[in-house]
């Protein structure tokens, strides 16, 4: 019949556009010990590039955090280990898609608060 | 040398208690369409077990919604392909580990907002 296409999602966006993710581990005073704990796991259980420590707020984030770089294939066990292991710790978790603004303000993943990011360090997309 | 074992997590939990995921696509008034959008490019591209529309709150949901169940295997796709094209609708994903209340109040994963469940809802573990 005539009118039998399928419903599409205007725009939708294909996962070939992701070409990595990034978790940022939250922590404060309180919560360092605990960060070092998830930080040590994380680097011995999967491929990952580790960040440093960044004591003071840097680019979009609002508190200090480490970076926790990967590639998709590491997508399905680290997100699940984070959910599992976060261990009361705020983790943010975006795509990588070659859009910054998207990646962190609409793609954005979270685990136990979302912190609202400085995205005017973000250039918008054109 | 005798201290340099590797330090562990306090109960590291590990990545075989999950038997499966839970989405949670929540909507208004609205939002309804576009969750009907969303409703139809998940069943069109993905293996997953699709609940009735819930249009009053039921359980720990504060909201509207209808379940999303699937498989392990499905994660990698299924959750970044939900933060690329919700749409600006609100999602709650948790694994199935077996302790109800954990899942909805610890391993949550949240993207766009995140609603305060009814977690008397559901069971404290034993």
């Amino acid at each position: 019949m005539v009118n039998e296409r399928p419903i599409t999602l205007v725009n939708e966006r294909s996962l070939d556009i992701i070409t990595g993710y990034h978790a940022h581990i939250y922590y404060d005073e309180a919560t360092r010990a605990r960060a070092a704990r998830v930080r040590e796991a994380l680097d011995r259980n999967f491929k990952i590039e580790l960040g440093r420590w960044r004591d003071e707020p840097v680019g979009p984030h609002p508190r200090p955090m480490y970076q926790v770089a990967f590639a998709e294939g590491e997508f399905e066990r680290i997100v699940p280990w984070l959910s599992l292991n976060r261990d009361g710790l705020v983790v943010f978790i975006h795509p990588m898609t070659g859009d910054d603004y998207a990646d962190h303000a609409d793609f954005a993943i979270w685990l136990g608060e979302m912190f609202t990011l400085n995205l005017d360090a973000l250039r918008k997309s054109p």
